[in-house]
């Protein structure tokens, strides 16, 4: 089908929508390590991890088999109220950048949580509601997961309680604000309201809070309480599953338009939305039908693929998780102040770790500073604002682009748009201003977290 | 058609966008009254508004009798950047008011500018930048505006420069972030970089500013610079006719699946979204084809409909821009603080003031903290976290839609979704809070107010 008749975007129609979530380990010959039990080694029973997890979500995170799984009724009405999202031609950003390459992006951003979180939050709500739970206990970054999970919550009349990292509770009160409107509790991590939380509290008063202690305060206050479970946004297999809702889309999207693309990228910090968008499309690599190179484009200040080691590791800072082997910097990692707080997490999904592992995907790490230039240049040209997470993408989109130019190769490069950044002015204006600055983690640094690993024998 | 086979939202093919803006004045009897000079009280002539504005913008200013006006193709290509915007069928909300009405809204946040202004932002800039110019100037006071001519400007490399009134600047300074990220100039209004703005800073130094005060430094801004011209966002008919736009896609939408709506509703500040949701189902109406009842909501606050009067008055502070025949609360009205900012203006576009003088459109007012409670309620069951001016559509919707609970009639309504309120979170804490509260001027104020209006033979 020629050019002309591709429009700027692509919308399913709603019988065009996927019913089934595709489960990229049905392919994979090599299967992701087990969880372990953190305090006896042993591969994780369903019984040890339903004492945290929705029973349902539990029977995903260990179905390796099952190639497809039926999206519920009442999951796929929700989707319907804020899904198909846009597969879009980047037309304007082609023109901008002389480009022979023909450039599209799922975009993810269209629905008030902002991201593509509220795709797995609505799954992880729905399965609570049905085992007939009280609530749900998370944590969050940026807080898109949280604002998902609020949005999911309130649909579902699930009480939600929602641990935020402190530097972004101070630094994006009006995130936390959109969740309260949706009613969940929002609580500033570090906190007194856990065993943890006190513990943290004491050794570092000053901390401003990472992920990995915001999930071990949620993962505690969940089994703490009756009714509860912990729900997570990203990291898990299950969320990953939820997430191929992206994948499917874009590839029933582009074959229907008979569009093949050469590169498909993503930004990966847990790598729910990486993993998402790329599952289906990797399922045709593994089972050989058809080929791809997938790039993942992690923060150069928190570059666990690129620089990290492929290792069981805790999900969290208290250690109260099952342990995941994962490319990791180590649980005791401090990710710097990045601005792109989705991708500060020291560890990386287990599938997308395995199948980097081998050598199935690629990956790379991009400068905070280049990335924000990226997102600029993208907001002008396509008039979307994205979020910095999502800019990574974005940058290395630009990169690949503009190598075509160099070549002249007519490569189709598909990217994953996860979210907007209108809850990131704080950090557009450091750039506008000039005030952004890059880090990059030293050797010594990466060897001493390194040296946090547990010893698994 | 069967309402089962109405999706949750339709979007139209590229090939079924309107190719054409529809002037609804052409159907109009009686025509709304002409622009005045301030000085001189005689009808504004081309030449004296070519001054102030672009020439095209002009000529569709005072061009009364073409029906159609066509899309020039460089816009139609920018909307096809962000538009067709989704009519969306409200079923969940349906469900939630347990009413028999079938509610639509069509939703115009779906782009960085978070509402339907860029519609009329990229035609201005357009026309500007076909005439040559450098620049334009504006004012903003929610932000929308300012931000949708940003975003206009930059893709056109044209200058932008923004008077953003001041407690709005204070207020927002993110959606300053995000003006400044597409490269314009934002100045908070009343400032000393103009000649009005210096005298009433000296008469009133702790004023928050007003929109009306912020046009003043706009238009003084535009006429002393060489190749720069004023842009107006809403009230003028010319931004009408662009934002027809969002009534057309409404109604190919609606002709499509064989939907008859009875009751359309729209806030309404200047008019702009009101205008261009209903202008293509008025001109039905005009020329006796088909009957809706219109209604058009106003903030308690800022009353211009129910409780101005319809008279000539300037359409700004400093009295240097046209005068104008609408329903109007005297330029001299100070609004209350109202978080819907983009509310608070004391006049009314003159097609839309003429159109109710002659009782073919309805208006009522509502309160600021009913307003947000619809707001919640909406956000939390169709998912997006509406505009506070959005939200006073949603209020008289939900009131219409209970009504046909209690009288048991299954009537269509469609409204107008013109925005998102990402940036409002500011106003949605307060209301969490408890803080909210409403104000209502009194006779007395009003009829203060009345006695600024001019005197006109």
């Amino acid at each position: 089908m020629s050019d002309k008749k591709i429009p700027y975007k692509i919308y399913l129609e709603e019988n065009e929508m996927p019913t089934q979530w595709y489960n990229v380990r049905a392919d994979m010959q090599k299967k992701p390590a087990p969880l372990l039990n953190p305090a006896t080694h042993q591969p994780c029973t369903a019984e040890e991890l339903e004492n945290v997890f929705c029973d349902e979500l539990v029977k995903q995170e260990l179905n390796e088999t099952d190639r497809y799984i039926d999206i519920p009724e009442e999951i796929q009405e929700f989707y319907k109220m804020y899904r198909p999202s846009p597969l879009v031609r980047a037309y304007c950003l082609e023109k901008k950048l002389d480009t022979p390459a023909k450039i599209y992006y799922k975009f993810e951003g269209n629905n008030t949580s902002g991201s593509h979180k509220l795709n797995s939050a609505i799954a992880q709500a729905y399965y609570a509601k049905k085992q007939g739970l009280k609530g749900v206990t998370t944590e969050t970054g940026a807080g898109q997961w949280g604002t998902a999970l609020s949005m999911a919550c309130s649909y579902f009349d699930l009480d939600c309680q929602v641990y935020m990292v402190k530097c972004s509770y101070e630094q994006k009160p009006f995130r936390r604000e959109v969740m309260r409107t949706y009613g969940a509790n929002v609580t500033p991590s570090p906190s007194d309201t856990t065993e943890v939380g006190r513990k943290i509290l004491a050794e570092f008063p000053d901390t401003n809070g990472s992920l990995g202690c915001a999930i071990s305060e949620a993962v505690e206050k969940a089994t703490s309480q009756d009714g509860y479970r912990y729900v997570l946004g990203s990291v898990l297999s299950q969320v990953l599953l939820h997430q191929s809702v992206i994948g499917m889309e874009s590839k029933i999207a582009m074959d229907k338009y008979g569009i093949k693309p050469d590169i498909i990228i993503g930004c990966a910090g847990g790598g729910s939305n990486l993993g998402g968008l790329i599952s289906p499309f990797m399922g045709e690599k593994l089972r050989g039908e058809k080929d791809y190179k997938f790039i993942a484009v992690e923060p150069a200040s928190c570059p666990s693929l690129t620089r990290g080691v492929y290792a069981y590791d805790f999900c969290d800072t208290g250690k109260v998780c099952p342990l995941q082997k994962m490319y990791t910097l180590g649980s005791g990692f401090m990710p710097s102040a990045n601005h792109a707080g989705g991708l500060r997490y020291h560890g990386m999904s287990a599938v997308l770790s395995e199948l980097y592992d081998q050598g199935l995907m690629e990956a790379v790490s991009v400068e905070q500073t280049a990335v924000f230039e990226a997102a600029q240049q993208f907001a002008r040209v396509e008039g979307i604002l994205p979020a910095p997470e999502s800019s990574h993408a974005i940058k290395t989109a630009i990169d690949e682009a503009m190598k075509c130019k160099e070549t002249g190769e007519e490569k189709t490069i598909l990217f994953g748009l996860t979210g907007t950044g209108y809850f990131d002015m704080y950090a557009y204006g450091a750039y506008n201003d000039g005030r952004m600055s890059d880090y990059i983690p030293t050797d010594e640094e990466l060897q001493k977290s390194f040296d946090t690993l547990p010893k698994i024998d």
